[in-house]
């Protein structure tokens, strides 16, 4: 496995992150996964534009522009053996090595990681249950920010994952549906496809993004809105999406089994697999 | 600077961590901050105990048992020339390295990183003010645990200082008073010492837990309790605490003057300077 890190390709059992990271110690910092076919990266633009706007958030330079970011892809790609194949990808922004404190240095200097591995296989439909031990914070602009501190979306896994499902849907701190986790979850009632808006403690995924434009081009009605969790009971379909799963039908909440897939899902699936994005 | 790092002091310049490090990419671990006084940690029982309980919530193993570590952070101080004098401790636990995505791997091996600093100069009473960019999540755990994602802590003190501030108190989802952006939040109001249970989506910090044992032995009653906002107003006295600042008045919230030390908390302060902890 060799990675790209600060500019240059390195072996990963030799790349060292600084232990003085701000990455490591505090969570400070950002990171896309992204899905390569055929040595191209899928939605590139959108991955790259979510970063930059997640950067500038926090303040965090990014010395590269997009360019220079797509061929260190395609170096860390073709370094691992990928470049004509399928891949993911990860690509870790850190505000870089800082003093003792939570204020930034103000000559701070990135950390910019670029890693690749063989695409995961494809799961069967998900089993998913509404997990209680941790919920999405929409009063926080780092819930709709693809930061690093993900330990509440581990907890939701762990405890789904401890009662048999193996998927979480999380709910907000106003006990609304919010997302999956490490997806984002859409429900079909009466042929209208619905998801929550970012506003509700949920990432905007680049695969969300490109569904909901999708959508009407097939005649599914869709809606961002609000979703009290017994949208569940009215759903007709549940999936998830990410960049990696892309559609990922939902065969089960709780107790409420789901055709997987169903209808509306299979049509979207098939749009996202010929989409060029 | 040297650090111990995994049973073994090393240089700081040439200290490692592993890419694939979970605490890195994930902020998949815990951290503990300790003051050192005359090479003594302060309150170390307490601060082991609170992290062998987080480990034990997010299913972490810690190898050392508490002398062990105690040994370790003697060691540590020892090595940067401060095993005399007052330092900043700071112990940083993760799952230690893992394969791409959530799922910690079964034979998960943690990373244990001990750094030694000087002791922060004493800061002069807070310049407050309320954030709206963040909110602390009182339905996740992780809320109540010392986890390495510190994001929202780092936005709030951003934005407080943006406004002109030093210090920022952050409400919880449902809008009421929860901490400063790294200690614990106590108003005085008619006497009496007031500060939001954990369950508010609060840190049970050391400090803080201490601070509400000793008040009683001084007759100050106290209550945890949850805060609106404009308990601000009713108060008369307001400090934060933590274990490497100690109390600190604040002498302004908004645009709320406050006497820095009022009088309970100067009290507080002198117990609390003259606690063997």
């Amino acid at each position: 496995l060799r990675l790209w890190l600060d500019g240059a390709l390195v072996d990963a059992a030799a790349a060292r992150i600084d232990p003085a990271d701000r990455g490591f110690l505090l969570g400070d910092g950002l990171f896309e996964t992204m899905r390569a076919d055929g040595g191209r990266v899928v939605r590139l633009a959108r991955h790259l534009a979510r970063l930059r706007q997640g950067a500038g958030a926090l303040g965090i330079g990014l010395a590269l522009d997009d360019d220079a970011i797509a061929r260190a892809l395609e170096t860390t790609l073709e370094a691992n053996g990928q470049g004509r194949g399928g891949a993911a990808l990860r690509l870790t922004l850190t505000r870089g090595p800082g003093p003792r404190g939570l204020l930034p240095p103000s000559d701070a200097s990135p950390t910019l990681m670029i890693a690749a591995f063989a695409l995961p296989p494809l799961r069967p439909p998900a089993q998913a249950v509404i997990v209680r031990g941790v919920a999405r914070n929409q009063g926080s602009i780092t819930s709709r920010l693809k930061g690093l501190g993900y330990l509440d979306n581990i907890l939701a896994l762990r405890e789904a994952q401890a009662g048999g499902s193996d998927e979480a849907l999380l709910l907000n701190a106003a006990g609304r549906l919010a997302c999956a986790s490490a997806a984002n979850l859409f429900l079909v009632a009466d042929g209208r496809l619905l998801t929550p808006p970012p506003e509700e403690g949920v990432l905007p995924g680049i695969t969300r993004g490109r569904l909901l434009e999708l959508a009407p081009t097939l005649r599914i009605a869709c809606s961002e809105r609000p979703l009290e969790p017994g949208a569940i009971d009215a759903a007709q379909e549940a999936f998830v999406s990410s960049s990696l799963g892309l559609v990922r039908p939902v065969a089960r909440i709780g107790s409420r089994l789901l055709p997987a897939p169903g209808p509306v899902t299979a049509r979207l699936t098939a749009a996202l697999l010929a989409d060029p994005g």
